[in-house]
């Protein structure tokens, strides 16, 4: 039945028509909606290099650790320690005492996961801190996105088609909304062929050496407004694309995904563009139109084409 | 012997080493050395909006035309006319008596060609000047540039080969430099796909039904100091991908290109990481280095992939 339906839609029936592009638009705007928000924060400082971007709020909290931040109107800066360890153990504490005092919601999504802070992502690391806290620091995190493809007939100029995942309901974070058949944020010292090769073991049982065949494909940047309010999330994603056997289903292995699903691609771009649809999680729509955008099923003949890739790389 | 030499070479063995994502950095930053300029730049106001930027020496010239341009520290306006048609024909008499008088020295490579100036791609057109003062004016150009693949063995793994042309010793622009295979300016009114297949058959000699295949893959923008130092150049280049068949040779049509060679993609890489190497024109290398990272020629593990990445997007 799905070969039979893809195989009824041409290539160039995939075109989205213009009303779409402007919703997919709508899509990348929405995963930007930090940018006001970072415009207003203040930098935080470490070792005389501006790190990340602390909202108001969060810059009070760390206000009432003197020992550890100097909060002024216009910077939190980071004074205990000189030495990355050093740092990373005062910070470790106060984040602690926050998580304790319940008093920083974004806290409650605590994950026991090392993240590094450096000023580049090949430069060297600065501090670590777990992961929950990113954004109360609005520092940039680091991820791997794989667009899991499934192409019916080589040659036939079919679309492909994309496994999409339903998050468990037990996810600290956007529980039960789509997701990419594999994503995960980089771990300290793991490299992004590595995480992919992780993730895709760990989240949907995808052999190594098939994981190995993912093909990097770029990265796509964000500014976000954290789901607390808490902080602003400054994420870069590395972009992949994974093209599957028809064979090949994914198996949960984690408990991190509900259940995975074969979507025709039109079906992903008609849900994408019903900005009703709150089923996404923000940051997948940004990976998938830039993977539309960069495998021609958006077109530059389109009313807001340039607008979306212009935004896409903002 | 070409197709000996491919096969030799695996994908694996096509990662660039760290050093050179480096220097294929400087080739982006080369492109943008026009930023600067523009931050000092004054905006060009037509019909209330900035659609330009103009340095000081070419605002010096235009302030000569106060019944056309209204000069001040702060702008450049245009006051001449209060509808496109009327504004275009006044700009286009200053810009004749610029270029009669030579002091313009970016004039001398006229072409008669219209260039639609507007607020956004989409936008109504609010003016039309002559293509070869846009860099004068600051104000954005739109073009398409097709990347010419030649993969040896479908399946195979190994990289595809780039058709590189040289660009005509008679060029106004840029003579005998290393170019796309097709490569052009938008003109009044052309969609991006059209463009294309009217390139593909003036430059190289590509009929219509081969140039249809070009898969649009994003854009890429820059902000690039014009080759005699009066403008900027704020272009938008439409990325497009087109696998030629191995037995299709590109002939030059209209005399712009001097010749066609099919070189491997190490090669192609090799040469731009060469930055004492002059024979690109400096856009084409930031085309080649989008489809490089598209195509995942570079990779996420080295050391500079996330400043190329982000420096091709900003």
């Amino acid at each position: 039945m799905r070969q039979q339906a893809s195989a009824r839609r041409s290539l160039a029936a995939m075109t989205a028509p213009a009303s779409v592009v402007g919703d997919l638009l709508r899509r990348v705007q929405a995963c930007n909606n930090g940018v006001e928000a970072a415009a207003r924060a203040r930098p935080l400082v470490v070792g005389g290099q501006a790190l990340g971007l602390v909202l108001a709020k969060a810059a009070d909290e760390l206000a009432r650790f003197p020992e550890v931040f100097h909060v002024t109107k216009s910077s939190v800066e980071l004074v205990a320690g000189d030495s990355a360890e050093a740092r990373s153990a005062a910070v470790a504490d106060v984040l602690a005492q926050l998580r304790n005092s319940g008093r920083v919601p974004m806290l409650a999504g605590w994950r026991n996961e090392a993240w590094p802070v450096k000023a580049g992502f090949d430069s060297p690391i600065e501090l670590v801190i777990e992961r929950a806290a990113g954004p109360l620091f609005g520092v940039p995190g680091y991820g791997c996105h794989v667009n899991g493809l499934v192409y019916s007939d080589a040659g036939s100029g079919t679309p492909p088609r994309l496994w999409v995942a339903r998050r468990a309901a037990s996810k600290p974070t956007y529980p039960g909304k789509l997701d990419h058949v594999v994503a995960g944020g980089l771990s300290h010292g793991e490299r992004p062929s590595e995480n992919v090769v992780r993730e895709c073991q760990e989240e949907a049982g995808i052999p190594q050496e098939l994981a190995a065949q993912a093909k990097p494909a770029g990265l796509v940047s964000y500014c976000q407004v954290d789901e607390t309010g808490w902080g602003v999330k400054r994420d870069v994603l590395f972009c992949y694309d994974l093209e599957l056997p028809r064979d090949f289903v994914p198996e949960a292995q984690d408990g991190e995904v509900e259940s995975f699903e074969l979507w025709e691609l039109q079906q992903v771009i008609n849900s994408m563009a019903d900005t009703k649809n709150e089923d996404w999680k923000p940051n997948v729509c940004v990976v998938i139109i830039d993977m539309l955008v960069r495998r021609g099923f958006v077109k530059p003949g389109e009313v807001g084409y340039v607008d979306v890739v212009r935004a896409l790389r903002s």
